[in-house]
């Protein structure tokens, strides 16, 4: 598979950086085929300006070789550390140029009928994306009940409204906690559990989101139907199965 | 009162650039003091580097001066269009460069008794914020059972992780949706509708937020006490009064 990690860490010597460099040689070595593009090294322009907007916009070469790296890509990983429970800015900038009109939204017919080609199809339909995020605090502080907000609510944004919004299928996050008390073993466990998921990329059952044009949502309201999850309100009411941990 | 709006727009002709001018002329009319951090116009440096990590940080001058006007304000409002579900990534390079290690986290003793001054409590403690945000998309689409999910879900992370976090009450937000058919009419209405919050930044009673501190969750695991909101899940777990809208 030809697989594009995105990924975003200011420091060459971070637990990140570690991570990244054994998922680039995990997946070289199961004969895959790799790019990277490593934000900050890059010097990603993470400031979308106003001559960017939609219509007046002159799409730049930088963002030309993104677009074309994910046309490229089957699978699409965006690893970063949790900041202020969400992305760090520069790949916020790089989702916010690189998904340009036509390219990232406004694809496909827009009418009384049909709200275009988003949520399950659009340009990047038929890859799949997973997101690999590291968090300072412990995993019980994003459990179901934890004070810092569920896990899978506060990647809801970027799992349904970046990843899936696009096309692509999402599979569940690959999720390391307690970052500041790392050492050896922990790293080796790590690596371990993430080479799993690597070598399970193409097999792993990606969570169930509804697709906007499968006939669940009423248009152009876009609310879910009356009729399905009579009573479920919020995030959880997009997926198609019964969540596990929401 | 002294009002600072942290703002993010690249466009000096947008809607946003209006909502923001009339924001400003109504509260020094109303006689506060008004502060802008107009961070397009500012060319505020988004990206947190290495050397500005916790431990290593030599504290820019930048960064210091956002520091002192929050310290300054009495009550802030951040103002953006929503961009993939979040705030602009340089409003948000702006959290993550200005909320330095002591200021905006780590604040207060750190042991297994006390997981620090947050949520609730910290440096921004007595303040009040407000989120202003404009959607292209409609009200019905962030509805609770919306496709793009329920905006009060969607600003969860910010609200309560960005806001709350280091002691400020939050607000409930000011919403502007269907940005694209915006008119005269439509955009005097808004105002007014803006005035009238702006006119009761004081006096609007907050999200009621649980306050990390006050009994509600156990330390150090950090999850709601089993007896509190016995089977409540995800964000709505974290109102100390059942939601309205989640």
């Amino acid at each position: 598979m030809n697989i594009l990690i995105v990924y975003a860490h200011p420091d060459p010597q971070s637990l990140n950086a570690s991570l990244k460099d054994y998922a680039v040689r995990h997946l070289q070595a199961g004969g895959h085929t790799v790019q990277v593009s490593d934000l900050y090294a890059m010097e990603w322009n993470a400031i979308l300006q106003a001559d960017e907007i939609p219509e007046r916009a002159d799409h730049r070469a930088d963002i030309l070789r993104e677009q074309e790296k994910l046309r490229w890509a089957n699978t699409v990983i965006f690893q970063f550390p949790l900041w202020w429970f969400s992305m760090p800015a520069i790949m916020k900038g790089w989702v916010e140029r690189v998904y340009t009109l036509g390219f990232g939204y406004g694809v496909g017919e827009h009418s009384d009928q049909r709200w275009g080609d988003r949520y399950g199809e659009g340009t990047l339909a038929g890859k799949r994306a997973m997101l690999l995020v590291t968090a300072g605090g412990w995993e019980s502080h994003y459990s179901p009940r934890g004070i810092n907000g569920a896990i899978d609510e506060l990647l809801f944004p970027i799992h349904h409204g970046i990843l899936f919004y696009p096309g692509m299928e999402v599979l569940p996050p690959f999720l390391l906690y307690r970052t500041g008390r790392m050492n050896e073993a922990l790293f080796a466990e790590a690596c371990a559990r993430l080479g799993q998921r690597l070598d399970t990329l193409a097999t792993t059952a990606p969570i169930p989101f509804r697709r906007q044009n499968d006939g669940d949502y009423d248009i152009p309201a876009m609310t879910l139907k009356a009729t399905l999850a009579p009573g479920a309100q919020g995030f959880k009411a997009h997926l198609a199965q019964p969540p596990s941990l929401l």
